[in-house]
This record gives C-alpha cells, sequence and structure tokens, in this order.
C-alpha cells in the first residue's frame, strides 16, 4: 500500500473524536442539533472567537456550507465575487449558479482577492438593472494554492468590502492549516472580526465530517437556520457533529492537528528546498507544489500517491502534495529519502 | 434522565458500527465514495435487492436525499404528487419546491396512495401548457403515521405509474421498520422491481447518519452523481457512509435492528390494546399513536418523553411513541407498568 | 363566426391605444422604459393612487407580473399563502415553485381570504425551521370567479398582514372590474394604501399587453428593477407598455372599459336571474357563472363561444361568461334573446 | 432632438405591422398563441426554413428567449459556453443563472466560438462528478461585435457540436442583419440545418417586441410549451406577436429591413474609411466601431446620439453606432457631412 499526499481526507478522524462518540453513543440526545453536545461545541467556539452573539451552525462538508450561505445573504440579482481558483467555480459542479447566483472571476496567480482586484469588477458592473450586482466577497484562507492571508491583507479586504456595501465570506475548510502556518500573524478571532461569515473545516482537519458556520453579522444571522434544513443539511444526529468540534475546539486539539500537517509539509518543502527544487508557490502551509523532474516523480510515484499537477515544461512537472493531521514523520522521511535517492 | 419515546434518532449508533469505524480508522482510502467500503457496501446491496445494474449513492439525510432524487428526475415544469402527510410536504422546509417543482397534495387518512387518488389528480391537470405535469409519485414506506403498504398496493401503485408515464420513487426513511413489520408481505427485491428509485434509510435504523438511494431506472441512472455534488451532498470522507451500510447490510442487521423497534412497539401496543386503548392509525410498525387520557398522559410524561400528537376530545388526546433499534425491555416494561399503574 | 363569451382578451385593443401607438411610432426614444411615455403613464398612476413616491413598472403579464414580485419579495425560506382557487396555483405552469418558493392553498368557496382563513396556516408553521416559513399572503380582486373584496374586508386583511409581519399583494389583473363594480365601495387609491404592492391590470382590460405592477412599500422598491431584467421582462421597446397605459390612465378610460364590461356581464344576470336562472357565485363583476339546463347551453353553444365551468348535476352545468371592454349591446341582446327562445 | 444611432431600438414598428394590428383588431381570436395570425405565421416560418416539422414559438424579448430555451434544455448540472461578449454573460442580470445554469465563458476578439476554442473547455471539465458538465454552446449571430459567421464556420461549429454532445443554439436577435450582410454566405435554412434552436429576432428588426424562437432537433422540441408559460412569457393575446411575425415574414419584409438597417451602416462605414478611419472590429453589418479622434466625437455628439465604446488611447476613442430598419439617407448623409466638417 502506497502513502498517499494526495489530500488530507484520506484518513478517517483523530482518535480522540471516536473514543468520545464511543462513550456518548446510547445517550438520548434531541435531534436536529438541539443536543448538548452541540450547544457545548458553539460555546466553545464563541469564547475561541470572542463574539459571543455570534451565532454557529454545523453542517456536513465545504460544498454545503459554501451553498448554504451564498444562497442565503444573496437576493436573486445579487452576485459573488471569487478568484479563478476559487472552490466554489471549479470543484463544486456549479452548486451555487444552481441556487440562483452568478460567481464572477478574478484571475489570481496566487488565488487571494485583494481590494485592487475587486475595483474593476465593480466598476465594471454599473449598467442598472442589465447587470448582476456584486455583493458578496468570496475568500479562501488558505487558499486552494495553499497560500494564506496576512493580517493587513484581511484588515484591508474587509475595510474595503465594508466600505462598499460587500459582504466578505471566507471558506475555511482548511483555515485550520491557515492561521497555525509559520508565517501567519492572523488569529481566528480577527477572522470573526473581520469577516461577516467564516466556516472552520473539520473535513480536512481530523473530524469524520463537519464544518462550523459562523456568522457574525447580526442582519446575516436572520432565520439562517431555515436554509440549512431547506437545503438538506440539518443532520438528525446533529449530536455528531457537536461531538466532533466538541473535541476539536478543546485543548487546542483543531490547531495542533493543523499544525502538524504544515509542519510535516515544510519538512519536505525544506528538504526539497535545499536540494534547489523550486515550487509553482511559495506556500507554508499543507499544500506544496514542488516542481520535479519527470523521471523523479516516477521513482517518487513508485511508493507514494500524490497528484501531478501541472506540466511545467518537456522535463519539469510540478507535482502536488497535501499533508495531514495525521501523516507522519516515517512517510515524510521515506519521501524525502527516496527523493534524495537514498531509498 | 427521562426515557425518550419521541423519535428514533436519539441514540448514537449500532455499536458495531462503532467498532468498525475505530479498525478502519486509519486506512487511507480514496475520497468522495471512491473508497472500498463504500465500494463493498454497495455491492452488498446490489446483491440483497438482486439487481446488480441498480446505481447505488450514500447520502447524509432524508431531506437530502428526497430533494437530490426529485430534483435529479424532474424537468422544471413537471412536479410531484404526494400524499398530504409526505414529509417532503410539511416537514422539509420547502426543500423541494427550493429545487423549482411543485408538489402536488392529496389529503388521505393513512398517508398511502393508491391510483384511485391519483386518477383525479390527472384528470385537472390536462389545460396544457397552463399547468404543471405530474410526473413523479412520492411514496413513503412505512409512512409517516406508521402504517405500511402490502405488495398488493405497490404493484398497482407501481403498475398504474407505469401506465401513465409516472416516476415512482419511494422514501424509505423507515424501509426496514416497514420490510420487518410482522404484517409486511413485501421483501427489499420487491422494492427494487416495483420502484424506480428509492432510498433505504440508516439515520433512522441504527447508522449515524445516513440514506442508501437506489437508482433502479437505466434512464435515471444517467449522471445522477452530478447531483449529488450539486446539492453538497457528496462526503469528502465518504467512507464513513461505506462503513456503516456495510456494517448494517451484513448478516441482516439492518433488518434485525428494524425488527427490534416494531416489536418493542407492538408491546407497548399490545399491552395498551388489552386495557382497551384506541389508536389513532392502526400500525404495525415502530410508531405508535395511542389515544389516550390526559391525566395518564400527565401521569406518562413524567418518566417519558414523547410528542402529544393530536387532541381528540375533551379528556383524550393521541399521543405518539416510537420505538429504536436501542429501545430496550426496561423501558417498553417501565412505559406498560406505568400506564398500568404499577409504578 | 360565434361570438366569444370565453375570455376578456379575445380582441386586440382599445382602438384609442393603436392611434396613440400610430402617432408616437418613429418618435426615437430610450429604451428598457426610460422613454418619456413610460415617465408619463408612471407618473399618471402614481397621481391617481396618490402615492407620489411609489414605484412602477410595467411588465407583459400577469404570471411575469406574479413571478416576478414573489421571488422579488421572499426569501428562499419563505412562502406565499393563496386562495385554492388563487391563479398562481392553477394557471401559472407551477411559475411561483420554479423560482423557488412554495405556495400554502386554502379552501375557499368564494376565492377571498380573510384573516380568519390565514390564522390557522399561521399556527400550523411554528415547528421552526423545519417549516416553510409563512409571509406574503396573496389575493386576487376581482377573484378568478369574479367576485370582489369589500373596504372593510380589505382593510381587516391589511391590518392583519401588518400584525403579523406578512406582505400582502394583489393580482389586479381584473382590479379595473372589481373597482367598478356596481356593489364596490373601494378605490384605486385606497388599494394602494392597503397593499404592499399590487398590479393594475391592462391586458383584461383593453390593452394589447402589459401589467403595472406599483410597489408601495418602500422596503419592497428597493432594488426592484433587477428582477424586472432578470426574469425577462423588461422590454426593449418600454414605450409600448408605456403609450399604452398614459392612454389607459387618462380620462379615466381604463375605469369605462371595465364598467362596460361589467356592465355587460350584469345585463346577462339580470335577464337570466328574472327567468330563474341560479348563480353558482354571487358576481358583480364581468366574470357570471348561471347554472343552465344542457339542452339550453347546447342552444346557446351554437351561436356564442364559452366555457361549461362545472356539471351540477344530470340536467344542469354552470357556464362561465366572460365580457369585455369591447362586448356590445348587440352581443349581449342575441345572448339573451337566445336564451329567452325569441332568436 | 438629436438623431440616435445608440441602437436599434429606438422607434416604434414597422407601419405595415400598425396597419395590420388596425386592420384585425376586433376581430375575436382564441388567446395564448392559439390565434389564425400565430398559426400563420408559424407556418410561414417552416416554410421559409424548409423544415416542417420544426416547432415555432413567439416571445416577447432576447433575454426571455435565452433563458427559456435555456433552461428548458439543460439538466441541473449542465452548463452553457459562450464568448466572454454574450449578451448571456454580461447584459442580463444573471437571468440565465437564475434558473441555475453556469455559463462558461470564452475571452474572444471577435465574439465568435470555433471549435478550437471549445476544446480546452471540454478538457478541463473532466473531473466528474466534481465540475459543471458543459452541454450548450449558445452563439450569436450577428455577435455583440457586429461580427457575423461564414457558412463553413459555422458547418465546423454544428459538426463539432454534434460530435461532440453538444447542442448548438443560435441567439438571432439580429439574425436578420447578419443574414443580409453583403459578405454574409449564409441563409435562413442553413441556420434551421446547422442549429438545434435559434431565435430571429423582431424586436431590433422592425417590431414592436417579439423573437420568434425555432426547435429544430426534436429531442428538444418535448413540451417546450410549459416552459414558456412558466417562465411567464405567454402572452394571453399571442395575436400581437402572430401578427407582426405574420407581416415580417411575408414578401421578406424582414430581410428588406434588416439590409436596409446594414446598408446605412456601411454607408457610413465606407464613408469613414474613405478619410483614413481606422474601426474596432471590421464588420458587415448594422454595427460599426469607428475610432475618432476625441474633438471629432465631441462635435458629432452635439448633433447625434451614440455610445462612446471604448478609449483607444489619449486623443482617440471608439464609438459605436447602430443603424436600424428606419435609419435613412437625410441621418445618415448629415453623420457623414458633419464628420466631414462639411455641415
Amino acid at each position: 500500500m502506497k502513502f498517499s499526499f494526495k489530500n488530507d481526507y484520506s484518513e478517517g478522524c483523530h482518535p480522540q473524536i471516536l473514543e468520545s462518540l464511543l462513550r456518548d453513543n446510547l445517550d438520548q440526545q434531541a435531534g436536529y442539533g438541539e443536543d448538548d453536545y452541540s450547544k457545548k461545541a458553539k460555546d466553545l467556539i464563541k469564547n475561541n472567537i470572542e463574539v459571543q452573539d455570534a451565532d454557529v451552525y454545523f453542517v456536513s462538508g465545504g460544498t454545503q456550507a459554501n451553498l448554504i450561505v451564498i444562497s442565503s445573504i444573496l437576493r436573486p440579482y445579487q452576485c459573488v465575487i471569487s478568484a479563478a481558483t476559487g472552490h466554489i467555480l471549479n470543484n463544486e459542479t456549479g452548486a451555487i449558479e444552481a441556487t440562483g447566483h452568478k460567481i464572477l472571476s478574478i484571475e489570481k496567480e496566487d488565488g487571494k482577492l485583494f481590494p485592487s482586484d475587486i475595483i474593476p469588477v465593480l466598476e465594471s458592473h454599473q449598467n442598472i438593472p442589465h447587470q448582476v450586482m456584486p455583493k458578496l466577497v468570496y475568500v479562501s484562507n488558505s487558499t486552494e494554492l495553499g497560500t494564506i492571508y496576512t493580517k493587513k491583507e484581511l484588515e484591508d479586504l474587509s475595510a474595503f468590502c465594508k466600505a462598499n456595501n460587500l459582504y466578505l465570506f471566507m471558506d475555511g475548510a482548511r483555515l485550520g492549516h491557515a492561521l497555525t502556518s509559520e508565517i501567519s500573524d492572523l488569529e481566528l478571532k480577527d477572522i470573526a472580526q473581520l469577516t461577516d461569515v467564516f466556516y472552520l473545516g473539520g473535513t480536512k482537519n481530523g473530524a469524520l465530517l463537519g464544518e462550523a458556520i459562523i456568522v457574525n453579522n447580526k442582519i446575516l444571522q436572520e432565520d439562517f437556520a431555515f436554509n440549512i434544513k431547506q437545503k438538506g443539511a440539518l443532520l438528525a444526529k446533529g449530536r455528531l457533529l457537536g461531538i466532533q468540534f466538541l473535541e476539536l475546539m478543546q485543548n487546542d486539539l483543531y490547531f495542533e492537528l493543523a499544525k502538524n500537517a504544515n509542519q510535516q509539509a515544510m519538512k519536505i518543502k525544506n528538504a526539497l528546498s535545499e536540494r534547489g527544487v523550486q515550487f509553482l508557490s511559495d506556500t507554508y502551509t499543507n499544500q506544496i507544489f514542488p516542481i520535479l523532474d519527470n523521471q523523479i516523480i516516477e521513482v517518487l510515484s513508485e511508493k507514494f500517491e500524490f497528484y501531478v499537477w501541472k506540466k511545467v515544461d518537456e522535463n519539469l512537472s510540478a507535482i502536488r502534495l497535501i499533508t495531514s493531521w495525521n501523516t507522519n514523520n516515517t512517510a515524510v522521511e521515506e519521501f524525502i529519502k527516496t527523493f534524495n535517492g537514498e531509498l
């Protein structure tokens, strides 16, 4: 069996979660998120973000979170602004459009949006009422390319959105990885202050499933629960999500897991860099894109699974390596040794 | 802590499922339902229904299953026919309409649809193109009232649908309970033969979450997977659903669990019947609706949780009791004794 | 050629409208409703309803008006309340549901909604967030059965809606006929005061096409124009609608046309009543539903076109007769004489 | 009053249409497109395209036609491919997305799509089921930039679409102008042979309103009428559309009107070319984009209305001039003389 660096959702979940599921299994609880575990987990999250009047909802996955948040916020003629690499644009089978909303796409090499990217979009959408109205800015942190926002960047973006009557929504499927990156100067509470709504990804950070949607903007909180149910996302046994986030948010387990993923990726990055390897983008989270000789790629692929991301030239291609909460030293060291020709 | 007869999703899951999750937890698997467990579970289901070319998909819950199936099948101007008690009509926050489709409602005391119920609906929808086109018949088995279809009834309905170019879709959130009812003459393979698409409910029968959608009709199979993803229902860790259905479908665990729920309900039903209690409807599954004196209801509610379903007259009300895979003799006997005034 | 009493849109338009189209035909004007005619027509309407800050939009037809208004007002999980006879329920091919919204139906023999009809609907939709949220009450005046609201009835309904946070929307496809009915005590300005949004039907009252949507509620005015465009309802040559409403709203032509339609219907009603004919409902607008002997129906149908509406018993059926702005004395008298056996 | 070259829908309609409306005004006819005029007009169109089993539907405008056709054809997860200049992408307030479908955009300077443009889109949408499925190619002829397809180009595109299971839909809002362009080698019947569905624009070619949707593909014909009604596009007085297309399609009036528009544009183009003016694109229809000195633009704008389309450099800008069926020699000559400094 080859070790897989294909993604961060290859394994089950952190063992502590399973223990907790076992321990509380036969405890009878109210359904649909009204269970005690969900309530406690929501309180923990609100403490962590230091916003007591935020609303927290647990749903099963990222696409679901994205379509619920966006369709809940926008009126029929309003649209989303996203970097062209945005998950909602390329990897969700038109889930957002299926709820009736256009996504305006901005080409960005690093997958990050700045006010200067958004201004021309606003300027070219002034032919009222013949064009959609841009109303929500969708960003991912870390992005689909592994890059992250600095505090200054997010503050600027947040201020710009407020000044332009735009909502700011952060897809945090890998928010743990972003916040625990060695170069990050953002904390979880900053995210809550600077966005109108965001989510904290569990699926890619040690949970069996689950994303915690946090609605900070009071206006957007109104009746949000209806959308969760209408879109088929309200689990009867909401305890399954509650128990998981309760475990993850206690004692900083969530951040430890993300940090491990980042560190393992950085080990590989550093080892390859030392050997002169270039990278498609300079990332400090759990996704790295080394540009390798095709022959080496072939050797590596005999022992490891990963995606060949992009052909660079006749001899070179970038591969994508993703590490997870569970990626251990053995796999990482073996990868490096194989690369170095030591295995 | 009072024992709850409020529903069949108060507890976690059958312990065997948790054991299996534990055992396979760190096994790396492909995402999005391409894992080995899901594949095996699908094969098991196809063997059980004796239809090798059926398509099987696992999703998280009933509302999700309903909206995916219906929106996948219907063209924009086509609509659903449902009994007025249908879950899609009253309990899903307009999830079906949110995908663009009207539901035509038929008042039926027992929650079951027969050809004679549907004929007038077809006859009153002939003003083309000014009316929606009825195209799919939605039935639940067991129904929201705990009643079930006989083989003859389902055969007639199926033949009628075929003759009238209607698709037949069975919501099987409690299909296990229907099939293991002491009065049922239907088997799982019959359901596959007689419907175009149906699902096998896990959430209400011992799983943490999960419904298995089975698409029998070849035409409806085409591209079905796209809808699952688009509606946000494709779990990254599809293994979670695969492992559960693998456990449930092995060694008839699924049917044993449902049978237990039914039997416990029947024990209460019989004990109360012996004491002359009347029931709102004559059910043989895990939902019963005894009509009790309000004073007795008050006494019972001190020890047990349940819903008061319907006021019958000044002194009497029907309550709803739901038993689950995990309802044990202790709770049932205590309930009966309390009713009998022995406790 | 038989004279048709089938509906009020069999002919073209009032000749004055064609004259005006001819006169202004080659005048170059801005498109999309920004033409001078539309502006003047909107001012006229605002003067007539005595609400200077209302917003007025012209669209092509009733289904279009209904779907634009409703989809503009409601958030995804909100729904409409309508009498079961409502045009949106039976005659618009699911147009409202196609925009994502459920319609809750209330059986009413006369097609009119009162607070007492709505209260139980509100009471049975309290299971948050598992049910749709009732938010808009849809009424027609005159109704699909030709009945009308009294001032008192509309005031009560309006107050009830305000008290319950419901929007009140009046489908005025035949509002002219309602207001000019001999028993009406409502004026156009009352409608504007008592509803959040309504429309003034042109198509069924002498225009080639066109309904004037009037948005009174300031909150609902915001960005309304976007929905008109998005739903394909913004005519490039908006002048066509502007010119027509300019003609209709000048010198009370609109009300004269409706009054003529009503009067001709009343002539037939009175003549038949004198002969002892019963009616399905007691209407005072341009729709009447006499219950006639099948033999007489056959005789009449040799000379006139109309719908046989409902079988009453073996010998009797109700027919529907609709008169229009253009129905003249000759046709009416001939109908009466034929009925009387004088022809 | 300045003469306007802003668009081709500034005036009313061709006088012959008004005469016909006048002549037939009081003739009673069936509603909803079942009138004699509509039937005759449809027959005429079928004769003109030489496809007797095509289905023809009249609707009010281009956005309406686009959203009806596309939402009728596509299943929920399927999407449209369009040039970035496509009207559906930029000028319809997200009308297509509002029906649930994504539009994939291809940057093309001339607004035309070739197989080589589409191939990479197909290749980059193979991650089933995580991406939308491209299913329909949307082209305009003439395009939003005034360019047109040659017969060879359309044949290649049509063959490519067939080979790749893509539907080909032509937006013919200005199809008359395309077909009567001095460089066109396409005829109306070719369009019918080479597309699955297209429409023939009336609004921009002498009608008050109206586009004739022609569905050639038998599969797409099924139940198409329901969508027209559901989207609010079925006019009660369908005669208004029937009479207009009857006039336009008789004696080639439709093509004469388009030819006049083209010829007047070409006169200006030629006159300006002779003086050395460059154009943004080399068009042979009724849209031209001369690049002029800002000072000349200012002089011209004192006498004429037109859009300044694009800033080219400090001194030069492209303007857009659109001529119509009604643009006469006087206006054209005056424009040329003004340009030449002779006025």
